[in-house]
């Protein structure tokens, strides 16, 4: 693929769940065949080492593998965003520069979060530039509040925007107002990515071009028929289609978060796998939950 | 006007600022001269009492006057929403009877919130029961975390929007996932309004009638013309007003709260006085800073 | 009692809770009969109208009638306090007057807090001074972050503690740290009081000599007991003893709140009396659980 | 050293700051050189790789070789506590294990955090009760909400503590309260240790007898005193000297946080170096501040 610019990054892409076996071990079988049926559906690409990867309890080896994985087993065409991000400037430099080598078109780069307080706009400023100076492949800024504590300010992301090797971000809030401010701060070389099936329907209508949804791990499909419908003037099926899907995106986000994840990408036919510890699986309760949910919902 | 009902709430009201003298007085005159100009805007009707309204500030003697001078030069045929809520039960059900009988439609009644982390379902529930149980007028809840600190559920809007005299309400997160969520829960015969001029546009496309708006002080007809032209399938030109209004509503809602409102008004024509102490006029700097985001803006 | 001041606010004080009848009336006998129980117990004074007197929920009338009655019935000698805050500088300064003619030695004036984030220090600093200014009796502040998610600076505290008639304040975050910074930036002629019972004991080490405490309600003796303790270098007993009470103050403070309150001083031989709506008195299940921490912490 | 008891876990243990030089490599020699100056100070042990030695930032072949310089410099019966908490139980007890064969005498075991709204009792019981069974070192939990924004509860700690292998926790709140409650639902066979000066002198007086300060990096020998002249019996002279640090402590913590504290080190003879990115060090205004509070406190 040639190098991947803003204007490319556009449609679904699942932030890919990791498949563990019950004694915790990464379980790359079903991780390929996973990406295979992925393969099948409507997607642009994907996301390895995101937040519903449970990429805080990878190795730098895991990491590394699922990466070539990714490239060795995506359909062709198909864009590959990998996780980069650590805390240090200098780490998240040399990782990226791997998973570029292993075959990321473009890296996603998390906010630094351990001194929350201090990441303060000189201070993000500073890592990103750092790192898209010294990085091959393009970067997209990382934003996911709810994990990281940390909001990036429009004002840095106005002025990271100008960076040539920036060509977007992800946006995890479900905030439509600042998706619509970072949108505007940043101009019309930077790809602003909804983070969140929650507000899917309602980015697309501020001009969002692409989402990273963990419930597209799940119901691929029908989140880029969302955006199809939408694309297509039918705007009322559109929304629907959004509605229908809310529940279980509230159950696999908010509710169970990952384990929730997993156990409704099994029984949607994926393999959804155990989570690594400290995760531990879904109890029976929260289990029926949501199998009434997925029932509810018509998706099964 | 015939008993209001959930349907007949669309469009956009403006949260009527109350201007005060220097010494700190209700100017009563330059809130009917307001009144007046806003009936020549293109506006559904009118809130008095909410918290752009200074509540918190006014005797009941004031808010009494209030009410009835909204009621005696408010154009013919547009809605009157007065804030009645007040943190006890009996109190509430009291003061909604008097502002019933100033010429209220219906009651926007807020969430009790001194113990914030003693309002749940039950407590919420058994409140808003009680004063539709006790009013004559329709009541709509009230739901503003960013004040009090308590965030209505899903729940208790759906077991709440079974009751015949509680015809909606209005949700001022700026969440459109929970805008949705309370929409859905609901069913039809409840609205749902949208409390913040951040998420217009994109609450028109999620289905959201009418709008709440502190903007609408300062720019009623380009708050009603984003859902005009939305309505008239004209979109890109209904997101493109909305987003050219988004600096304007941050500073006045975000950044400087109600002196910024205030000010912004009195920048564009409006008689926006003095805030009420313990709030403090804006300064200089802030005063520039506004005056600024205006002109870039284009709205004067 | 001549003018309050500073170094005459020792002891423990219990911010009088306010019974009310099933159907939600005050029930002003059983208001009077605790205060004579009171009376009887080791006490420096009283405060009527504080957060736990559900001040929040009480008419103007009913407030002036307490304190009357506070005034009337006080064992001689023991300091009135008043809680006297509202949301606007001009109806503060009005109903503080009206307090200190029913006999209130000082007053208890809380920070206002509807508007939260615009709460800053230049709001606060002219806030306070005005009413300072403008009464006759002496002025606390009174920070409880808990419930007004507003939170006095220590540069605040300093400025506003040089004003003759601002004697002191209340703090209740049970931050320990910040009692500290308060005392020290106030200097000597100003009185830190401790607002909860879970600090009570460190309180005291670090030099604090006032309590105001929602457990004094139902165990007075005891309370005060720690501070004897404490003064008569009986360090290890005056521990035991706060450590004994901590289970049954996070019931009624953090778990329970108001409702669990009235239920322990009504199981300790007090008049809890009814919360009134929107506060339901509490279940079964959390009566029982109230009714074992007692036991176990052989208060009974 | 003999195994490790909880009872052997008194006194003042700087979690030693890592100095880096200009280009962001680890200063071995500057933290060998600060070593050799905190064993001539009155300190019980060390923490290496603790929140303030920006291990965040450090990777695995740094923090084992600091811990070998560790063992190799500290003076001899000082007790050597490592910070090993990683996100996974695997990592975890993986990285424990090499801490343990470099020498340290217990690990400091953070709880996990990325999916901070998942980490309940049963997540963090079962998380430290498996790295405990797989530690040849005795475990301490670490909580420090202020980064982690996980607070483990007082029940996960009162079943932790009854691990045999558990041998205490280092709570960073600053919340006296709570320190005591953890106190309380350990017993005692369980240390309890401070992590902030905020608290030395109230958390002594509860009976705490261990204190994790990073303050203890810039004036170890005061730390130190405030607790000896607490156990002479000297309680004012431990209360003012505990005082006289606080405006220092608030600035290396709260205000300026690492490149705070690591200035100050500077300032006061030891080698602090440069942070590491994405932490910048501090500007010139907020330099100056830290030399004025320097001054102010007599520090100098």
């Amino acid at each position: 693929m040639s190098r991947l610019t803003h204007d490319t990054i556009s449609g679904v892409f699942p932030p890919m769940l990791t498949p563990f076996t019950e004694s915790g071990e990464v379980d790359y079988d079903s991780f390929v065949t996973n990406l295979h049926f992925w393969n099948d559906a409507e997607l642009s690409g994907y996301l390895v080492l995101g937040s519903n990867s449970e990429t805080a309890y990878l190795t730098e080896e895991e990491k590394l593998q699922l990466t070539a994985l990714t490239k060795e087993h995506a359909k062709k065409g198909r864009i590959i965003l990998a996780g980069t991000g650590l805390e240090s400037t200098r780490d998240t430099v040399r990782f990226t520069r791997l998973a570029a080598m292993k075959g990321a078109d473009a890296a996603l780069v998390l906010t630094p979060f351990y001194y929350s307080e201090l990441m303060n706009d000189a201070v993000l400023i500073n890592h990103f530039t750092r790192i898209a100076d010294n990085s091959d492949i393009p970067i997209l800024i990382y934003n996911v509040t709810k994990f990281t504590h940390v909001n990036i300010s429009v004002n840095a992301v106005h002025i990271l925007s100008q960076h040539p090797n920036i060509i977007g971000m992800k946006d995890s809030s479900g905030n439509v107002a600042q998706l619509e401010q970072f949108k505007s701060a940043a101009g019309n070389n930077y790809a602003v990515v909804n983070g969140t099936a929650a507000v899917w329907y309602p980015a697309l209508t501020i001009g969002i071009r692409a989402g990273i949804l963990a419930l597209a791990n799940c119901t691929p499909n029908e989140c880029s028929l969302i955006q199809k419908y939408y694309c297509d003037g039918e705007l009322e099926k559109s929304r629907a289609l959004y509605e229908q899907l809310l529940p279980l995106n509230k159950a696999i986000t908010f509710q169970f978060g990952v384990p929730g994840l997993k156990y409704a990408a099994t029984l949607l036919g994926y393999k959804g796998g155990y989570p690594r510890s400290p995760l531990l699986p879904l109890g029976e309760a929260d289990r029926k939950m949501i199998n009434s949910i997925i029932s509810s919902a018509g998706l099964r």
